[in-house]
């Protein structure tokens, strides 16, 4: 038994298939947003645009959530000191928990430590209490969904992405007395496009199947309030557990679900990912109460994003680039290959001043390597139209192919 | 198929078996711990004093802590914005990682969003690339390590709590061609023991296995620049991954490994735990960052957290209180009943403003319900005098018996 000659060949593997991860090591600059520091392999700090960022909104260096940080921060310390049922149940978290219910119109919320987590252990934990539960995944379900259904040990059906023929197939292959969950997400994130959420949900109707939605990529960013997709859908209603994040649109970090009380007490009581863990610290929470209630009430910053995603879109389609077919606030340049992913992102980066993280497998399926781009209200169309050029310009040195 | 009725009998489940958990909603008063308000079922916040919390040292409320999450969120904001791979690397992360492999004197440390999120996704993550691991782990691991094991799907063998001679036994029956991991925690958080680390060590140089240690009740609190007990006893260098938390004694939130860089590489670049999740806002990485230094080279902290924990200890053995053999300073109370674990809690809640929570079934084994005391630097003599005092009183009211 050698273990360092296992590491190795795990590590040489990465290398190998060009897809050894490097590690961009940066700091924003509150205020100044899509503006950061960038350190690694530089000589000090250098200046750059973020144009990967999941803090879509910029809510993160919104002046109301900072402000409220601070005051937990000085009311009741740095951190919650205990998990949710000992110690570490704040009236922060109890707050927060009923705001995101009524920003789902359900009767409760559970928070989570992250989106990775409430996906996980909402899943894995749902399909063991329910005997023989059989889950339908959507084939381009998030990791974190993945291990979840993984980690449940039920029975899963994948059905081919977005695609109601093949899970209603699916669905009536099984017997009725069966339980059983689809499982998908709103807005696909590397992807941008959208789930047909009503449709789903009438074949759950028809096949006596409970729903989970998976809208982290949505929350904050779509629907009058922002409660997501099925906001805007006005599904909401008809989806048994909404899934979100706290760490995207709303600026912060942490995750939670939305659901009848019933179904959060059950989660609540038997899922090993909440109960044994520090709770949230009191200080985020307090950050993410300000951005919820806030974008409840504005839709400023949701528009002036959707309008630059639009603006940045048809740049990329007028010059010709392989911009994908998304519906949403996502800007996916399709490449195709992990070697020059990486190479045009490097080359943004040292010559450019831009920053974009090259996406590769096992984000997206290998072979679909892509530049995934969020400009956000601040991104100004100067910027986009000196990103285009810029594009144009190592697509060229680079030999890519441009779009038909 | 009736979903609602199974939720309604998982629910009633813990009902009859009087382990349906409540939480108690409080808020810690800053510059006054352990004082802190309790809001559920009491008419407006009642003062209350916590003896639960794992902010053992209270570096929660730390002034340097504080002042450098402060700093941080008017630096750089509230959230990372992205996962440590795309957008959410920065500085401090950086930086943080380096503070932690060198307190445990290893080459490198990786973030995680908790302790749990470490423990699930180092063990799941290691097993899975180690083919055919057999992971050795002691009966009284926490939840986390054990959600780790099963969804490595490697094989498990369980050894007595602590029992060298039975973990021996199970490493001798493997072929020595088997990939092996002995998993286990330094200090045992509801017991209050400690592991004979040495001791394991020396086995698994015998059988050539890796060691994987949980520190998380240990960081901060043992050895002389707060490395654990690992650190006290010198044998760091011996284990091959050494896991904590940042949120008990370091007293805000995330969880870590330390390790070969080697290993460090495999996790980052394989665990999607790590990988597919939104990193540990900057804000809580600069107050940690505060708290490693200014207890790698305080120890007035940890010398009156032990000094306040023997006190109680002395003061509950006096009394004919049944304290558990602890050597830590952790003081569990056994009660050996869920109904009267809660009801002394009940008790001590709405008579004497004292707030400890009944530890019940998952967290310990059914039978040894307690109440978990964890007294720290600010807990004052004649503050454990009258509980202890309060203890007495309940105890008899509720003819439980004293110790012999
Ligand atoms: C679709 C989806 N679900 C869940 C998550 C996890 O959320 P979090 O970053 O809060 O862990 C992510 C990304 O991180 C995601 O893209
Ligand atoms: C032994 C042990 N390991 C790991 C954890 C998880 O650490 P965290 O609270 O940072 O998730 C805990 C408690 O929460 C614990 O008691």
């Amino acid at each position: 038994m050698n273990y360092d000659q296992i590491f190795d060949q795990a590590i040489e593997r990465l290398h190998s298939e060009g897809r050894y991860r490097v590690f961009i090591d940066i700091l924003r600059n509150k205020g100044a947003y899509p503006n950061a520091r960038c350190f690694a392999g530089h000589n000090g700090p250098k200046d750059i645009t973020v144009w990967c960022s999941n803090d879509y909104l910029a809510m993160g260096q919104h002046p109301k959530v900072i402000t409220a940080m601070e005051e937990a921060l000085h009311d009741v310390g740095a951190g919650s000191g205990g998990t949710r049922n000992i110690g570490g149940n704040t009236h922060y978290h109890v707050d927060l928990e009923h705001e995101l219910a009524d920003l789902h119109g359900k009767e409760g919320a559970l928070l989570f430590t992250s989106g990775y987590v409430s996906n996980d252990a909402t899943l894995s934990t749902l399909a063991k209490i329910l005997p023989g539960c059989v889950i339908f995944s959507d084939e381009l379900n998030h990791a974190s969904m993945i291990a979840g259904i993984r980690n449940s040990g039920a029975e899963k059906r994948v059905w081919r992405h977005n695609d109601l023929e093949h899970l209603e197939e699916l669905l009536a292959a099984e017997s009725p007395d069966v339980p059983k969950l689809i499982a998908f997400e709103s807005v696909y994130s590397m992807e941008g496009d959208v789930a047909p959420i009503h449709a789903i949900c009438d074949l759950a109707d028809k096949y006596n199947a409970l729903t989970y939605i998976d809208e982290v990529h949505a929350v904050g960013m779509y629907g009058p309030r922002g409660g997501g997709i099925t906001d805007r859908d006005e599904a909401a209603h008809r989806i048994t557990i909404i899934e979100g994040t706290l760490g995207k649109a709303f600026g912060v970090m942490g995750g939670y679900i939305a659901a009848d009380s019933k179904i959060i007490d059950v989660i609540r009581s038997y899922a090993p990912g909440f109960i044994f863990t520090t709770s949230l610290s009191p200080v985020l929470v307090a950050g993410v109460l300000a951005s919820v209630r806030h974008l409840k009430s504005s839709s400023v910053e949701r528009e002036g994003q959707q309008a630059a995603a639009a603006t940045l879109k048809r740049l990329f389609r007028e010059a010709g680039l392989p911009v994908m077919d998304s519906t949403t606030h996502i800007v996916p340049l399709m490449v195709g290959d992990p070697v020059k992913a990486k190479k045009i992102s490097d080359i943004l980066l040292a010559e450019y001043g831009v920053y974009v993280q090259p996406i590769n497998y096992p984000t997206v399926p290998r072979g679909t390597e892509r530049l995934r781009f969020t400009p956000g209200p601040a991104h100004t169309e100067p910027m986009m139209e000196a990103l285009t050029k810029a594009l144009v310009e190592i697509w060229d040195r680079l030999e890519l192919r441009l779009a038909a």
